[in-house]
């Protein structure tokens, strides 16, 4: 992630490595390749990859969202601005890509320019939704899927391709990543209204100020009366937000029983993940793989 | 540029290509390959994917510059909002690695690859000079090489490498585009203060009030007396600046006759381009590479 020219690549690199995270990505491309038989050294590589473009795409959320915290730090658009947060987001895009020609694998960069432009896609689909209370489910799953489950799919995916893995496993640990990356957003979603700040890194709540329709909303909003949907109007649709709104969302979303709904859509995503990996052989790493459904679900950070 | 699932997509899209622009960088893709004696339909491929990273950065230009005019029109920025310049520009970015793995050429790929990295570099590398007075000719050339000529030289560069061409012959074409690409910026920091209105497409004085530090602004700097200096510190480095200071730095930059300077320079570069071809057989592109290269210094849009 350095740069020879521009030292403030170097610096808010620093920064981003030290604010920590998951790294959920990367280990997926490591655990698929060691699942795979691999023995090579590309996929060290390839988890780089997943990461950087990942963090390119965290750069320009940030910027998207007016995020001032991201991983219990300030982000990088506070720290410095919101031109650096693009333009380091882009030369990190752009150094993934020079690290994937290095692996030398045409299908591999396929795979992860597909899920680049999906991710994309999905982050242009949820910026024309946001604030549309009509925003159906089916168009919150097009979303997730682009923005979030893209690349958890395509970081399960190369891992295979790398290890020159049969199509059939290939796809089964594609739709692993898939199905996992969608229980983790919807997780992300209900942790927005009901998780620790310390715990998850961020504001509570900024979802609902930025006005997006996450799913326990979208559930919520199909089960609202008169009352609640004058009260989606004023808070989403118009942005006509005061601070004990939240207070009140929280409560509708629970009385409607909407969190309980999506905490439920999540573990069912989280299974379909681990039917995925039926095909194939038991092992220590498939068990960690289940496991990681698991913790997917039930995480509090 | 489409997008199925993602209408904005299409929208901005439409708005980018019928506000126009130059499309210099895919005319030298085919002209390149053309002079190398091509003869598949790859190069049409190619020169639609410089056309959409340069897009992709002007996108994101937009954004960092607070951009309100882009080809004698409204941006992107303006029209649509700063959202949708970035998330726009990252899905064109991806979509363009996307069409390169369908040209099938790895090296094609590295050098566009490093092309991007180094646009990047040059752009954050804009930004840490901006409003620094000190900013010294080397590194303004070391930006220039980076935000302008790296595209420029690619787009030359994949050309030939498309060709089968040899080395020396693709080295020959990658320096033209580098030293036109640079002739080119050099004309565009004068345009900013000479140019017509209508004619640039955007507004005069735009790099000034961005507290860019330009050719002419730096050589300026150089012969400055104590006068200039204050005038300098207030405007560029202090950004405290009313609507008259404009008129009065371009008289400063005549009086120290650094417009003069700079188009020197620019001829010089342009000079440098044509002396790249040098070892190329004649040929009617060649000729028209030749011309290119007295257009972009003697232009006035």
């Amino acid at each position: 992630m350095q740069s020879k020219h521009a030292p403030l690549i170097s610096d808010i690199s620093s920064h981003l490595i030290s604010s920590g995270g998951k790294r959920l990505r990367p280990l997926l491309t490591l655990a698929s390749a060691k699942l795979c038989g691999y023995r090579g050294s590309h996929h060290i590589q390839l988890a780089a990859i997943v990461e950087f473009i990942h963090t390119a795409t965290l750069l320009h959320d940030d910027v998207v969202d007016e995020s001032d915290q991201r991983r219990g730090v300030s982000s990088v658009n506070i720290l410095w601005d919101n031109s650096s947060s693009v333009l380091v987001g882009d030369y990190l895009f752009a150094r993934s890509f020079q690290l994937m020609t290095e692996v030398g694998r045409l299908d591999i960069l396929e795979a992860l320019s597909d899920a680049s432009a999906k991710i994309a896609e999905g982050e242009v689909l949820q910026l024309t939704a946001s604030a549309n209370i009509s925003t159906s489910e089916d168009l919150y799953y097009k979303i997730v899927e682009g923005k979030t489950a893209a690349l958890f799919s395509a970081s399960m995916k190369v891992g295979g391709m790398l290890s020159n893995a049969q199509d059939d496993i290939i796809e089964a640990l594609s739709s692993y990543g898939n199905a996992l990356g969608i229980s983790f957003q919807i997780v992300d979603d209900i942790l927005d209204f009901v998780g620790k700040e310390t715990q998850i890194g961020k504001s509570l709540g900024d979802d609902f100020r930025e006005r997006k329709l996450t799913l326990p909303i979208i559930d919520s909003i199909s089960k609202a009366d008169d009352t609640e949907i004058k009260f989606w109007k004023r808070t989403i649709e118009d942005g006509d937000q005061i601070t004990s709104d939240f207070d009140r969302a929280l409560k509708i979303l629970n009385r409607n029983s909407s969190m309980d709904y999506s905490k439920r859509i999540a573990i069912n995503w989280s299974k379909n993940a681990k039917k995925s990996l039926a095909a194939l052989p038991n092992s220590s790493i498939k068990t960690v793989l289940e496991e990681l459904a698991d913790y997917v679900v039930f995480r509090v950070s």
